[in-house]
């Protein structure tokens, strides 16, 4: 044969792609780390223990191929069956499953990207929110449509929606990240309910950082047939490092990720963790508790040197720093070896986002602010 | 909105999907398990050390991305450039990202599947080898080329192979899973690399028992624009646990599945302990040597009871058994509390193949075989 290139062998879709940016981890000590919405706080002692008591020899066998003790202690804690239930290596893994079992490629000819039925090659989401969702829809040859989120990152409400007509009530696939990311917004679950009976498409309620919330979303994904809730154990239950995430719905749709899942996905040192968790709920609660109590003193702080800071119920805050632009203050605080995240997208320009740390991470994220500013 | 039928919301290729059935994994005591390739030695002291050690604080934190370390160290073991390295969730996931990244959808229409250009809509593997193939194919819409094997399950000559017709050199990607399972039989590197001259797609050798094996194709994948090699840790090196395979090729290729590879999906205690294994290679190749020792105590032994015993280079061995139907064979073994893997797959119906165990596992299957023929 005559070897061409090595273009020739990806797939043009791949090779136009932008791939999602994570945020950075650097290995930098005594870098106070608020960019990636990490819980500062360890998992309970009892989760170390019992991963610690389970690297033994069983480690050369294959972990549960579906999670099934994990599914059934998840069951009880959501009041489900474990057929209403899907575990992943961290949502990540699920939200893109679900792209790949829900909304068809669209057909690309030279001259346009044609669907033969409207939405079923849509996978929607506001704008901003999970950065992840358009990479998403482009790996999948689907067609993103990112609908602005109000000013204040609020939904608009539905009839704004119907008229506005950028909104797609038949995609296949629409995410909803609740409480919103990167703003920290919460919806009511009314709100949520009122679009979801809109929809002729799956929706996916993304509820990553919901336990810091006021209300989440789950009762739906129990009570209609095209709703589903992803949540994870990464940053309310301190567990990134061991990817476990999962989706909460109508059992069909659960079997159809099922069928595209890697066999098995889930690590079980992630599996046993996960379990380890659910048995000390307790411990977690409090940390959400602490973090909610830092975020409510930390916002005046900031508010107090100029910034402008938005209304968040998860475990991070947006806020629109004074003085200087954004991507100035990023260099400013790493710096101070404060480490924030500022995105490169037109309407999160003037935006930081910072995670909730300890009490005295924050204090010091106050302390260089002012430092800054002087 | 009119709510229709759960089914609505998948898509069609997903619900007419047939999924991978992985072997058995029962948790029942005092099983002697022989059907899923697991190494029977638990990985080493300082392995499990390590894991232990990481266990704290710092599972609230993001692991490495993309497992920059552990690349690092491959590179090392492989004589070649952490860009020629890419790790996933187990080898499975990579598998499965190779074929979104070189592998275009056909386009379905109601009277036939029919692509633009000739291969690039195929996934092609020889069969019998790994039963995941088709499902990752028909997973993508591709359309999957099974090609018979010979008898012995080792390669036609490439004349025949041309001569044939039904081997697609213009195959956008082909799998060879090498030494082969489930027959273990091995195959040269000259064969193969004649192979890989031929193909205009992406080759794919699924190494994952090479380390039990006398040759291995590893150089051909630093040598051609498109050619990866897919190794495991699971198997060889004892932590089908945690989840880590890796994949070894050109820059290009291995830069086109990180994009579309989740963005951190590979667990931070697996990193861990696959980097601990590879400073213990020495420990793991006492093993392989103990493991291909007790296959070929195993052979001759099940061969004297009228087993047809074909050759393996591999950490199992494919087996007809005599008297009864294997299927059969299957549930008597089970009787006596030992499990091997038979597949429900015609050309596969009169096999078991059985994983190398210890010396005394294979005893009891001995003994058992033996306490069957009486």
């Amino acid at each position: 044969m005559a070897l061409t290139g090595p273009r020739d062998f990806i797939r043009p879709l791949v090779q136009r792609l932008q791939p999602y940016i994570p945020g950075e981890q650097p290995k930098i000590s005594g870098l106070v780390k608020l960019n990636t919405n990490e819980n500062p706080y360890p998992p309970s002692p009892k989760v170390l223990a019992a991963i610690k008591q389970a690297a033994d020899g069983r480690l050369r066998l294959y972990p549960n191929p579906t999670a099934q003790p994990l599914r059934e202690k998840l069951a009880k804690f959501h009041d489900c069956k474990p057929e209403n239930i899907i575990v992943g290596n961290g949502s990540d893994e699920l939200l893109a499953m679900a792209v790949r079992a829900f909304v068809e490629p669209a057909i690309v000819t030279k001259s346009r990207m044609r669907t033969r039925t409207a939405g079923k090659s849509v996978v929607q989401f506001f704008h901003p929110s999970y950065s992840l969702y358009p990479v998403l829809a482009a790996m999948h040859g689907a067609r993103a449509n990112a609908v602005p989120l109000e000013p204040d990152f609020g939904l608009a409400p539905v009839r704004a929606l119907k008229r506005g007509k950028q909104w797609d009530f038949r995609a296949a696939l629409s995410f909803i990240t609740t409480p919103n990311a990167p703003s920290g917004h919460g919806y009511s679950t009314a709100d949520l309910q009122q679009l979801c009976e809109l929809q002729t498409g799956v929706v996916v309620l993304d509820e990553a950082y919901v336990d810091f919330a006021e209300e989440n979303g789950l009762s739906l994904s129990l009570k209609y047939p095209h709703v589903l809730v992803a949540r994870t154990f990464s940053k309310a239950y301190s567990l990134c490092f061991q990817r476990v995430g999962y989706v909460v719905g109508p059992r069909e749709l659960i079997a159809a990720l099922d069928k595209i899942r890697d066999s098995y996905n889930v690590n079980g040192l992630g599996q046993i963790a996960a379990m380890a968790t659910l048995d000390e709920l307790p411990y977690y609660r409090k940390n959400f508790q602490k973090i909610v109590a830092t975020r409510r003193r930390l916002s005046p702080m900031l508010a107090e040197l100029g910034f402008e800071v938005f209304p968040s119920q998860a475990n991070f805050i947006l806020v629109r720093p004074p003085q200087y632009a954004a991507w100035a203050w990023l260099q400013k605080l790493r710096e101070h070896k404060i480490l924030v995240r500022w995105f490169d997208d037109t309407t999160l320009w003037d935006f930081l986002r910072i995670s909730i740390g300890t009490p005295n991470e924050v204090d010091a994220l106050v302390k260089a602010a002012r430092a800054i500013l002087r």
